[in-house]
């Protein structure tokens, strides 16, 4: 699509304006934030739940998340626990008293988590599953965008624009890979989608290196390589035990590992200007 | 994936079994058939869609397509008439008394099309939004599942499973093009995944030249390369005026066009053995 | 790159312009002809060149393959027999008196082979060798371009504007299979690209299934489709043994298949208004 | 292709085996280094190569690019001053004593090159080009490897192979972007590259934004991912007119923002362990 004919109109960068902060609970994503967002791929035990917020939040992680239903390729596979999660959800929220991040796969998903999850996140999948993207608009939580893994950064936006269109501008854009003819990764993060959605939006555009990657040893090289090129945050999973994860165990890192990167992520962050506690300071207010 | 270790069961190609017909109305798709679908690509008005009904029957289509609901990259684009065009598709149905194809983009919309709609059709971009393709199952309704821009042919299959899983093997696949670096072509027409789905499934591949190349020019010798290759038949686009068509105008064939393009392809499905009325022979109905 | 302002000019396609014919001994390619060129991949012995140019001719090819040099992934990979192999062909060129179109990897490969070559071939990994393109438009023989695994129509096309603006218009394309996310297939074969390249050059553009798809089961389905589409012809391996084959065994067909294929695209490519004898008709080169 | 059974060996990882540090002059390339290289696209004039090469040396390069022979996608662009630079080439070479990195599209450039050429670069379109590899090899200059456009990083690594099997394993791998569906960059720079080549070989890896992304904008967020990834260094264009460059113009950084870029890669170098001068510490050298 031609740059200079783009549709997408309420998710525009445009002269003079600031780029955008997104309010979750007490926190902001965006405009001279970091944010790191860790925990669970999928909720499985309240003892594996438990372990991944604890190594979340020693990390550094200002949100944490852990899916309740899980998109999977095949109808055999593990499909998250769904409602029988909920209560393992809001144990750990409450104890941390941090903003939840999780997926919702269907509309009829949204009234299932309105109590425990404060970002609700449409999958690389539903990236273009519109009326899917419209009743999370209506739904008054901020909504995380993934983009769909042969979408382009212009679709993507368009799909953030069903958001806009819809009544809400808190968005959260997520790169999480695309699918190119390269096996040795599971998809291919695409980082200068980040600086080019930048230049094009006003919206915040984190990073997921965990389902980018789909590979342990390479999430630290490029969360970091995320954070350097400016990403506005990123996206980690983290596991107690990864080889018996009902969920793409094989990429997540260990508690260990994950607090070994949040304090290299901190430290980036910082060197470029960013603030790392979610909460916005005054002179990025006035921004 | 693996073919060895492909998880799909239900769709799965086995020894000794013939490939599956799959019933719509009085016609059949797949087994020694050969269909051509055609019609509109939108539902735009009585006069539009008469026509492009009519240049269908002439062409010897045996299903009609004609879609209330368009899966659009912009909200600002024309999203389909939507309940608005019913009674049009009903009348068009009723006049020519030939099965009718259309596109559902919500669980919602089936009841909504309940009555006028012979197979109920999951777009590209809804290929793994799996509660469609449950409630699809469940609507007692054949199924025709486009492959996604960027879905392996394992992931096609492993969608069609969803809705075998769910109770229906009344399903139809249909190739669309997949999303590669080349400009000159919207997607590019992968033909080899017609012989490749009929040595893994037992289902029926039908192949869309019009959305899969979007450009006039390239839709004979492309539908003529599906029925070549053994593609169960093909779905093309047809506009009485295509400059002044709501929606993917560049694509659409003239009325004529169409007309030579079905006995040519008539031709060539006898050539390769298949009968074209739709209707299975004895030596089929055995198989 | 944008159609209006692509800078290929020579072979690019023109007004009132026929398509052109090139000649290849005392045969022709393009313009109202299909030629099917088929024989070895690789030279490996005596007895195995002598039978897969037997079954080439059974099949009834008009031109003969059968490489001296081959290019490979692996520098431990078998290399082709080189100049060892050069009598083996030279043997069978006389016995059949058909053309021979082989690969050459480096401008000093043309001295090698001169005398038994009619058709120099350049390789998918080499479109871009525009040195060796070149010293190829001056050897004065045919020049065979083979599609890059990435290469855009257009590159194609200017890659073969190399070789004509070095003097040669005897230029044939050949299309093998692009690159894309897709495991099924060794290559995605585009066959779009033949009705493509047929509006925007005056070139003969044939089609290489068994290196396009890597897979026995798919050559007679995708080498029909190709015809069906338009090519002026198709380029087919066969081996006695594919088993013991010491290069792409997988892909060759048997003596048997290939005689089958050969008689189904002969039926085909009448039925599509073409000759098949490789000699250019009366009307054709009146064209 | 499977990990388990690549076939490369003189350039794999090995257990216990450190990175290698290839020399180049008096500096190092690889294990615990950071190099900027930087400099002219492309040799035009005394000017702008004097002005391009100032640049880079103020920014803090340890190399200096400039090109003789540029290859072009069309025959009609600009190919390069080829013998009439080299006069060029040598005085700023002497002038700042720093080694000169360039392209070779034919073996016979190397004897062309050979006396103000310190690495001799391989292009992405020449990645295959064996007998050119070789030939580098043997002419007893470090040889720097492009990853072609659509090469997997095994067949970059088995290249790579190419050139160790003939007898040198003085080899910089340098990451310049695959192609992809999406066209917001000219490439996908894929900055996964870098630490799965890290773990698979020993060769340093270079990463180059300019040519990877294509634009001026991205240059900087993607030069500074590439260090946070764990690069080996990077590779970046200036021009002191872009507007007016005889090739790729649009990714030219100006002198004062490769300056700016400069510092900031040292500090993140210096961040992630490496040195920055060019010179192996002691550290480095025992290891």
């Amino acid at each position: 699509m031609d740059e200079r004919e783009s549709p997408y109109k309420l998710v525009a960068a445009s002269d003079g304006q600031s780029r955008s902060l997104v309010r979750v609970g007490d926190r902001f994503v965006g405009a001279g934030t970091f944010t790191l967002v860790a925990g669970a791929c999928a909720v499985e035990t309240p003892e594996q739940l438990a372990a991944a917020c604890e190594a979340a939040v020693v990390a550094g992680a200002t949100m944490l998340r852990g899916d309740l239903f899980k998109h999977r390729t095949s109808p055999y596979a593990f499909q998250g626990l769904g409602a029988d999660g909920v209560e393992m959800v809001a144990e750990q929220r409450r104890r941390f008293g941090l903003p939840w991040v999780a997926e919702v796969l269907d509309p009829r998903h949204l009234e299932l988590v309105a109590d425990v999850v404060d970002v609700v996140r449409v999958g690389a999948r539903n990236m273009q599953h519109f009326e899917l993207l419209k009743e999370c608009a209506r739904s008054g939580k901020p909504v995380m965008i993934k983009r769909g893994f042969s979408a382009t950064i212009d679709e993507w936006l368009l799909a953030a624009e069903y958001v806009a269109a819809s009544g809400s501008l808190d968005i959260i854009l997520c790169e999480r890979g695309i699918r190119t003819f390269e096996p040795s990764t599971r998809n291919t993060l695409d980082l200068s989608a980040v600086p080019v959605v930048q230049r094009r939006s006003h919206l915040p555009v984190l990073v997921d290196p965990s389902h980018g990657t789909g590979s342990r040893a390479l999430v630290e090289p490029m969360a970091l390589a995320a954070a350097a090129a400016g990403a506005d945050g990123v996206m980690v999973d983290v596991h107690p035990h990864p080889a018996s994860a009902r969920c793409d165990g094989p990429q997540a890192l260990l508690p260990g590992e994950l607090a070994a990167l949040g304090a290299r992520l901190r430290e980036l962050a910082v060197w470029t200007g960013r603030t790392v506690d979610g909460r916005a300071t005054p002179a990025v207010k006035e921004a």
